[in-house]
């Protein structure tokens, strides 16, 4: 008892250590319906607690089952517009006349805290982010392994009629055209292999010199006591 | 028995799956003397069987128990001047009046041949890589997590007479001040959790997609099947 404890104040004290102050990131992840950026982000907001997901305002009515602040912030369009117009949102786009849009302040305040934020966003999101928060932003696109198996993918998700998913499939080819505007590409033909990749990129990415922004401080630390 | 086979065989069809055709990268660890930047990079070389060491080429002379091929190639000096005019080395540098440089062909040889070649090397041959091959490369600064725990270290190796080690400790100030120039830093608190550090940078490095070379392709097949 005694030993185990002492060898958990050691590891405590070299995980204090490790406090380099760091400024948060903010993770795309993009994928063609099916690749699996859905599954692979619910996985790691489970695992990750320093990870976010990013809550979008949107001005299409609120289903039920649906919550204000967790799914989405549901708004009027006036209230969106003006959002629009003041800078206040990192992304926006209409899609079958409702608005959708990412607001940049509690993105801007996780970052800040050294809070990471997760986007599950398609390419035209992923390009409106870098044009506004290029060096915070980190982007992965996943691929599927194939083409039958995206079809199977989607076909496994049941309920949707035949036609949405020959429609799905048609704009699987569009983002696919895409992968190249991206950081990183993981392929998804092993969901825990494909989530490992995700990890070690977001790992990685926050040893970052450009987010420890607590380093130069501690090097003048060091250099103080030399 | 036959259940065990079956996955066996099923994991191998997914490794194989996987092979999206990439270069290779340089990984360049650089870091104070005693931060752990020589046990981390022997640490590597053991784990991964796909990153090599980069051998230099030396005018100083060989020492009993090194190894032409392994510890240096050892050449002559208009041999080596000769490498320096016809732009064959990737970076070089004069130290008590032995020439020491990186040559670029066996480098570039690996990178092609998608393997990563690791340098253990100081700011000064960092900043020559940079310039010539900043597109292949990943930098990765070594910090020590205090300086009377870089003392130690120096200490430990014992042998070092004191007059070396007050050397070293002074040189130490000068490494330290690099630490801007590098993409990536690790705190070396605890060496296996730096270890992970690295490897997760390795890791994140591979799935760059500038670096998946065969990924033009693999997106190519997958559309042609749409």
């Amino acid at each position: 008892m005694a030993m185990a404890g002492a060898r958990k104040a050691k590891r405590k004290g070299k995980r204090a250590a490790r406090k380099i102050a760091r400024r948060g990131l903010m993770l795309v992840l993009s994928s063609p319906s099916g690749a699996g950026k859905t599954t692979l982000s619910r996985m790691l907001l489970k695992a990750d607690k320093s990870v976010e997901l990013s809550v979008s305002v949107t001005t299409r009515p609120r289903r039920p089952g649906e919550k204000h602040g967790r799914d989405y912030f549901f708004i009027q369009k006036p209230q969106f517009e003006k959002m629009v117009v003041n800078g206040e949102l990192l992304e926006w786009a209409e899609v079958f006349g409702n608005l959708y849009g990412t607001p940049r302040a509690p993105v801007e305040r996780a970052l800040a805290a050294g809070r990471d934020v997760l986007f599950d966003i398609d390419w035209q999101g992923t390009q409106q982010l870098g044009q506004t928060a290029r060096s915070d932003m980190a982007s992965i696109f996943v691929l599927p392994p194939s083409i039958p198996e995206l079809e199977r993918r989607l076909r496994a998700r049941a309920l949707d009629a035949e036609l949405v998913i020959r429609g799905r499939m048609a704009k699987a080819g569009d983002e696919l055209s895409h992968w190249f505007e991206y950081d990183y590409v993981v392929l998804n033909d092993d969901i825990e292999r494909a989530f490992a990749d995700v990890r070690q990129i977001l790992a990685a990415e926050r040893l970052k010199r450009e987010r420890l922004t607590g380093l130069s401080d501690f090097v003048r630390g060091l250099q103080a006591k030399l």
